[in-house]
């Protein structure tokens, strides 16, 4: 097993990404102690320390996290609150045998809930969790081969493709 | 006037989400020495030194920034390379007067080559900058009133929506 390291800027853009696109939780799994340690210091800065005070809007993001040891541990803590087990959706930078695309999920979104997408750093997701999920989001198709975005912008792509605005390509506003 | 510091995620990040839209450069505009001096550095070592051997996608993708040190450069250089003079777009998290939705600028890039489109760290782009753009991009419209996302992020979702592909909401592949 290999367990990724957690890093601060995964923290700070992926909380900031879901709290614009209305996510309830985001929940930072790692079974290693020194990094629950870690993000423990980064949310206790940004929430009650110096932080809070120089920048109150990152603590706003920030606190929508929750650490948790294992996926069965988010699993539970979703079903304490809601009573539900959520739709478990996992996410990869490559094409599963039947992934379901980004309008077929934007849809269920609308009925489905609580849903749970799952992120992984480094090389990605641990088989074994890919094969546990409910349903495989299709990888995120740019404009060419290049095929490496970073976790925190592939979350932000994908939150916004699946609870932005519906027609945020054909334009809004002055438009 | 303001310089914020270049961070090594905004040149990593930034590079790959460009390197997967198409985008042909990524200029880095910087006016303070030493800030030139650590991307330069940043981009030897993925380009040509340990990074390079360690992980070559990383280089193809940071391989298309150009460090600058004022927007006058970028144009410049722009014009030498295409004889154009590229339409100059600014982006804002703030709702700027007449400014375009994403439907119209991703209209526009179909026909209009080359474009510059400019994000700000920090505070955001000067106000001279904004004002000397052709165009302002409408604000990126999450889901909530939280208008905090990381310039990384931001840049992801403005490349999805101006370049990525039209029916990326409404599903493709297995959708």
């Amino acid at each position: 097993m290999i367990a990724a390291a957690v890093t601060n800027l995964d923290l700070h853009d992926i909380a900031r990404a879901a709290r614009t696109y209305g996510v309830r939780r985001y929940y930072v799994v790692t079974p290693l102690a020194d990094q629950q340690t870690l993000v423990r210091r980064i949310l206790a800065h940004w929430l009650t320390g110096a932080g809070a005070h120089h920048n109150p809007d990152r603590g706003a993001a920030l606190e929508i996290i929750r650490l948790q040891d294992s996926l069965a541990g988010v699993l539970e803590h979703i079903r304490g609150r809601s009573g539900r087990r959520p739709l478990v959706v996992a996410t990869s930078s490559r094409q599963h045998p039947g992934a379901a695309g980004f309008g077929r999920l934007r849809r269920l979104l609308q009925a489905e809930n609580p849903c749970l997408l799952l992120f992984g750093t480094a090389w990605g997701l641990a088989p074994e969790i890919i094969q546990a999920a409910d349903m495989v989001l299709a990888p995120i198709n740019g404009c060419t081969e290049y095929n490496h975005l970073a976790v925190r912008s592939a979350a932000a792509i994908v939150l916004d493709r699946l609870v932005g605005p519906a027609n945020a390509r054909r334009g809004y506003a002055n438009d």
